[in-house]
């Protein structure tokens, strides 16, 4: 995979909307050896961003020139932008031009642009799941789709061979490419990643609702705290959009989850700890078996913790010194660290070896590490 | 603070329960020069295990010999243990010892322990609201409770030298210690973390029972639901205290939380796009005053991203090279790496002055970097 440059004969792509997830798309196409990858969107300093950050190398002034000449066109705009724009290219397409969107809603998307594209061009829904709570031109990634899946949405009326140049295509960026009907691609979304940014809204609303009477609530909300209401930082239009085109899917996940809550609430009222006990241990067993970020389709790390001196150089004997054993780091986070005077670290490795070895190495120059339990 | 060795005259110290909080007090204890930490806990290996690790110099066989001599005693087991434990010691109390425990529930446990320190020792409630999906001795950090919120939660009986000496004593383990009404205190963590994590368990129930029909439902839940539901990975027994223990705060705050969800559903159902919009835009603004992550209490990070080769050494070389230059890195994290390839890293500095002078290190070695926007 890191040796195919040309990716799977296509040399010229557009890009409809040159956001977080255009704007990486466009920068993976071009470190790929995509020839021309050219760039559309509504606002004009984007496409000047897109051009300086290496995204996009034929800018555009507007759709129909974008898509001249394309072999595949990528509309990457909110939900509820893909069919006006879907309309205005059409008279423009290449007969043979391959379409996708990247709209994280694909039932009613689907059916939309099949309709639309019927006879003038060979469209597939797409959907990458990877995103950022940062949006725009400015957090784009080349790396953003590596190890992402990247779900493509045939239907019968798909052209295979489009179907099989975008998972070319795709895989080609890094990505892990699977295939799924677009209704039950909107079911499980809902259910990943719909509710729960439904639910992160609503506890940052009712967090708000309590500082207004108890302003130290914002201060004591903890890690825990963030890290559930992270996604309620996403965008509020794309997530206006895909609350209301998955509107069916979410209101069936949520009268079932409503069952959930509403058994928990009554376990508590009643006070019962068997219950309560019983529940929590399925739940925590069932995370347990959802993928890590990003590298969840990668085998799983093995990890060190090491308590250092907070000192300007220690990240980098360390490094260095694992670096000239030939080990890599794959992963490093620093948990927690004390200005002036230390902190702890985790480091990631993909083999029990490399942490082994990298173990041996760091308790060698005296540096105070463990492996972690659960590695 | 980093210089005061000895604490606030405290020099005897006992831990009962030697989990993730007990464990981490009795490191940062020792750690900070306190003479004599001893240690109990009712899973005798626990013991053996914080001896080795240092989180104790005083190992005791049971809770009566732990306590004996003990200026100050903390009570680090699970809600529900804690009011069997305390009566268990009060006859081996040192009359001007002080009593404290770690217990996640204020109002109701003050109650009690105080009840049954009248007149025995001077008890004061308190909370470190810091943790870890990990639990156990082995996750035990002496860092963990640095830049962390610690609670104390007095009360007309409380007195006041008692209170104060344990201010200094957790100031000077680099704890933020504030003081909170214990009432007040549960309705707060009910809302910033108890709240969270019954909606955390209650999402990856709902997305087990999806995966039953659908199997790609967890291999498809992406970065936003692992977040979000991180904390359901806690302690199920500590949990399931805290939900019995807390009941009436969460069931009121439930009420309140479910006019959030009602309306938000109408909203979703009606198709009201610029009812939707608005609260999507409040709930990023009021997260977006959430402070940090454990650093919450610092001033705001600095930061770069960079994107590098993958290759052992990589960090190492990078980091030295700021090392040399007296660049302190504060914070880092790998944000995406593709093996054999590279990846980006985020860099994080307590000052801009620093950002600016490690982002010039950089550029001029050739390195693809850039300042993230929102630094």
């Amino acid at each position: 995979m890191a040796g195919s440059k040309s990716g799977p004969g296509i040399e010229r792509v557009a890009i409809l909307g040159l956001g977080l997830i255009g704007g990486s798309l466009g920068l993976a196409l071009r470190k790929r050896g995509v020839k021309e990858v050219a760039g559309y969107d509504r606002h004009p300093e984007t496409i000047e961003t897109a051009l300086t950050l290496g995204a996009i190398n034929r800018p555009a002034a507007d759709p129909a020139t974008a898509v001249q000449g394309a072999q595949v066109v990528i509309l990457a705009v909110p939900v509820g932008a893909l069919g006006s724009l879907a309309g205005s290219i059409v008279p423009f397409l290449d007969p043979e031009a391959i379409v996708t969107d990247t709209g994280s809603v694909k039932g009613a998307v689907v059916r939309d642009l099949e309709a639309i594209f019927r006879d003038r061009a060979r469209y597939v829904g797409g959907h990458p799941m990877a995103g950022s709570e940062r949006a725009g031109i400015a957090a784009a990634d080349g790396y953003l789709l590596e190890n992402a899946v990247y779900v493509l949405t045939p239907t019968p009326a798909t052209d295979t061979r489009a179907l099989k140049s975008l998972e070319g295509l795709f895989q080609s960026l890094g990505s892990r490419v699977i295939t799924l009907d677009p209704d039950e691609h909107d079911l499980i979304v809902a259910g990943v990643s719909h509710l729960p940014h439904f639910l992160a809204v609503s506890l940052v609303q009712a967090a708000g609702e309590l500082a207004r009477e108890h302003p130290l609530a914002l201060m004591l909300a903890a890690g825990g705290f963030r890290d559930t209401t992270r996604i309620a930082g996403g965008d509020p239009v794309m997530w206006r959009d895909i609350f209301l085109y998955n509107r069916e899917a979410i209101l069936a996940l949520l009268k079932s989850w409503r069952c959930q809550i509403d058994a928990l609430e009554e376990m508590i009222r009643a006070g019962d700890a068997t219950g309560l006990e019983t529940v929590l241990n399925e739940a925590r067993a069932l995370r347990a078996r959802v993928p890590a970020r990003q590298k969840g389709l990668l085998p799983a790390l093995h990890e060190l913790v090491v308590t250092v001196p907070d000192r300007p150089g220690v990240i980098g004997a360390m490094a260095t010194s694992l670096g000239d054993a030939g080990i890599n780091i794959i992963d490093i986070e620093i948990l927690r660290v004390r200005e002036g005077e230390g902190g702890s670290i985790r480091l990631g490795f993909t083999t029990a070896a490399a942490a082994t070895r990298a173990l041996e190495i760091l308790q060698n120059s005296g540096i105070n590490v463990r492996l972690l339990e659960n590695a």
